[in-house]
């Protein structure tokens, strides 16, 4: 290689796997919900014949890139952070959308479109007045990722594999993490995961768990919800100590509450929430808190600034329409002297 | 018929024919418009070879369903107007999210989907950060328009039928608004167009002004750009004059300096535009202001009330992102004491 040439296996801070889908995002009011049995605030899986029935009585919706571990390697180079992806989409109009859209935030993006149904996913996002989002999730083209799609160049050369807990949906995406995992750790890097939402953690607790025992993840995200959901406890102080013993290292999200970063052996940190003017859209909170903290952490940030770059980047996400944000996330740390 | 029963072709306010196109909209400084040739301001036309070389260049972006004369159907819609709309999508994904867009706003929309290729059209809109717009439209299906598309029965059941002089860019689309003004003029009805364009007015000069001339069309909407490139003047009122002498009614918008009614033997009304807190994207704000002057319209309103309207609904969509107003503009039309 020549002296200056840039070779991005030696260089990529953060990896992120998961769900790649097309949001398709629109308004209600809570009677929607109601009446369209959606539960409020949680991803609903539903099928092809489902997804047309809720789209036949959506209102007038925009499209946005979005999926939960899609949306954290956006921020990450949002915040000029060098993420990957592997996610599986198909070989259609919302596929080609997905692609342009994560490679156009400069994230690396490789994995081989499906040819064929099923079709690209897509979330119908449904925000209520109060900015809650409730998400009807078709996994489409999702279903296909496997361990084939797992790039090992790319796993050895992060910092952090990190990979949302909605791969346990679809059928053999687990298989492609646990891979991930296993080549992550023969080169000395670290795998992190989130839990995505409280029913996902009902659906998979004892996985999730054995997940975090067997050392096979590292580092856990979680909000509030999804931590007392692990442990089925309503004491978010009992779930936190329990995921402080399960895992190195926790991070606990509060919504307004902010965020509690629990490593066994260290005080914790808290670090509230910043100031927002107006709740707009809650989706991509979580997703963009993960970016904004890992972002610190890959580049070796306190744990405090790691989590107030997650508190930056969540609380712009909430303020716009859509997963990702709109504006550089890197010239809001500088503006927020946390550059 | 029963009584009491709904018959749509009685009822409607507004047809609006136009091309249909879903937007791509992505932020850009200045220096992009400038290194990559797109006129600013202005619909630049492409073909796909260039469509794919500006997607490729083109930052992260959102989707919504755009098209002048769709966005304006979509906002008398919105304001409890009784809307249909003419227009060529293909059956594939970027046309479905188009259908459903349109009809879930309350708009009758019946045209026939192509089958196979071209693929539905898209508009890849570049927004600076002053807010102007400037657009790159792939015509596609569009291209496919023609009288075959005319319902006969909406045009008659239509008070107004308007169109847009973009229609002028595909082959055969003309000729099913010449037709559509045949059949609406033979119901008694009114047919109105708007100049679109500057560009556009420019390639088409010599036949809208026999649209107008020749009374085909009753009603035009233009801004003052595009009248001073009709008459090819550089003084404002020399073009309203010439415009309120070759058509019946000209409206004249004017962006943050308000519109001007213009109805030959009549004192010409003036209104302002409304006080805006951000000017965030001007995409939309002369097929909304078409759209609120239109419903005002068809409600016999008075001139002045119409154009009050339409600074209404132009000022609210160009403090969003995307074409067509994310609130009920019938609720703003009571917020603002203009139901």
């Amino acid at each position: 290689m020549q002296p200056g040439a840039c070779n991005f296996m030696d260089e990529l801070d953060v990896l992120c796997v998961g769900n790649a889908i097309v949001d398709i995002i629109a308004r209600c009011e809570d009677d929607f919900l109601v009446e369209n049995a959606i539960k409020k605030g949680a991803m609903n899986l539903i099928d092809a014949e489902r997804a047309e029935l809720l789209y036949g009585r959506m209102g007038p919706a925009i499209e946005a890139s979005g999926g939960s571990a899609g949306n954290t390697a956006a921020g990450i180079a949002s915040f000029g952070g060098r993420a990957a992806f592997f996610g599986k989409v198909a070989r259609d109009q919302l596929g080609t959308i997905y692609d342009h859209d994560i490679r156009a935030q400069g994230v690396v993006f490789k994995t081989q479109p499906l040819d064929g149904p099923p079709p690209t996913a897509r979330s119908m996002i449904f925000v209520t007045p109060d900015g809650e989002r409730s998400m009807n999730t078709f996994l489409g083209a999702c279903v296909e990722l496997g361990p084939e799609d797992v790039d090992a160049q790319i796993v050895a050369a992060s910092k952090v594999t990190y990979f949302e807990g909605y791969l346990w949906d679809p059928p053999r995406a687990k298989e492609a993490i646990r891979n991930c995992a296993r080549i992550a750790h023969e080169n000395k890097r670290e795998v992190s995961m989130t839990l995505s939402d409280p029913f996902c953690v009902d659906r998979y607790r004892d996985e999730f768990l054995d997940l975090m025992r067997s050392g096979t993840v590292d580092i856990v995200f979680a909000n509030e919800h999804e931590a007392m959901s692990l442990y089925q406890t309503s004491s978010l102080e009992a779930a936190v100590d329990a995921l402080e013993a399960d895992c190195r290292l926790a991070i606990i999200t509060r919504g307004e509450n902010g965020s509690i970063v629990a490593r066994s052996g260290e005080t914790r940190v808290s670090v509230p929430a910043i100031d927002i003017t107006e709740l707009v859209d809650t989706t991509g909170a979580g997703d963009l808190y993960a970016a904004g903290f890992l972002h610190g952490y890959t580049r070796n940030r306190s744990m405090e600034d790691c989590a107030r770059l997650g508190s930056l980047a969540a609380g712009l996400v909430i303020q716009q329409i859509g997963p990702r944000p709109h504006d550089s996330l890197r010239q809001a740390a500088i503006d927020g002297g946390l550059a």
